[in-house]
């Protein structure tokens, strides 16, 4: 004896899921009875909506709809700033804090020989045909501070050379909050690298 | 800008589901975009029919598809021992032994005054009525050692009272492999309460 069938291929697919094991599905599947009609309905068709529906944007591989996403569709945007980042979710952080008003370019990854990542694998050619066409005047590389984000950013740096584009990168340092003493030492150490003059004298 | 329609759908689904939260949810719905087209539609279909087809076994109240449940169904069983448990998931687990030859019934919870759980909510009238028909003549209580599982147990064993049905409790005590220097002293003391004689001298 063991679960019925839907039960059984809805724990299957849920073990798909990063960071879902055997008894997580169980609990996750069996958390479906005590679901209203509605939602049940919903998440279905959601499923199949995000396989089916859901592309990535021509311009800059944001997760969307239609041909465009909503960013590079709106007028009101920066479009000589394209702010470069690993995955489309990276944006949706970007997006939150309600400041940044110019473009994205999703990479879909960082560039990582061990684990077979090379520089072709990532859309890197379509970005630089991109900073010239749209005569871009700054990108600013917002990867994630490590070996990965650092070879990709260094990797951009190459590519970009001679050409009239500003290259920037986010700032590595403490985070707010952070105490010295429990921060570990590479971070210290770039924070001390890209220290900040607060006088000029 | 936010995520387009369906991955906030999905989104917000998932999170209705116990212990996801809003990064796990969107880590979660982000993985639909990378799983096979036949893996969607099994995951599509298996929630609507998690939904829709699965009932509550009208003998046992084990999960099935059907009017009685598959253990109910099968007749190489003991049909005069019935398993006590609170959960339908608790079955799977009594199951994986492979020991256990009787039946069950599923009480769908345990007496919590102080959660609003009465005995009138659980199905134990209508096990009683199974007891005195079907003339059971061994139920073993199989719930957790916790105040509401002890609760649950004595009332079983009240509403019993003067039937001709051994009522038993599976044993508690040390789990095998625990060390008695981190054992927590209430199972210690249930450890000691529950001894059993070696030797009858």
């Amino acid at each position: 004896m063991n679960y019925p069938q839907p039960i059984k291929d809805l724990i299957a697919c849920l073990k798909k899921m990063p960071g879902v094991g055997e008894k997580t599905a169980e609990r996750l599947a069996l958390s479906v009875l005590e679901m209203d009609k509605d939602v049940v309905t919903t998440f279905s068709n959601s499923i199949l909506d995000v396989a089916n529906k859901i592309t990535k944007c021509s311009k800059c591989g944001n997760l969307t709809i239609d041909d465009l996403c909503e960013i590079c569709r709106d007028n009101s945007r920066n479009k000589k700033l394209i702010c470069v980042v690993e995955e489309p979710k990276n944006i949706i952080m970007f997006e939150k804090m309600g400041t940044y008003n110019g473009l994205y370019f999703v990479l879909g990854g960082l560039i990582s020989p061990l684990d077979g990542i090379n520089p072709e694998d990532l859309n890197i050619d379509f970005l630089v045909d991109r900073i010239k066409k749209e005569k871009i005047e700054e990108i600013i590389v917002a990867v994630k501070p490590s070996i990965e984000g650092e070879t990709t950013t260094l990797y951009l740096q190459k590519k970009l050379e001679g050409l009239p584009v500003v290259i920037s990168k986010i700032a590595r340092g403490l985070p707010i909050g952070a105490d010295i003493d429990y921060v570990d030492p590479l971070t210290l150490e770039m924070a001390l690298e890209d220290r900040i003059k607060i006088t000029n004298s």
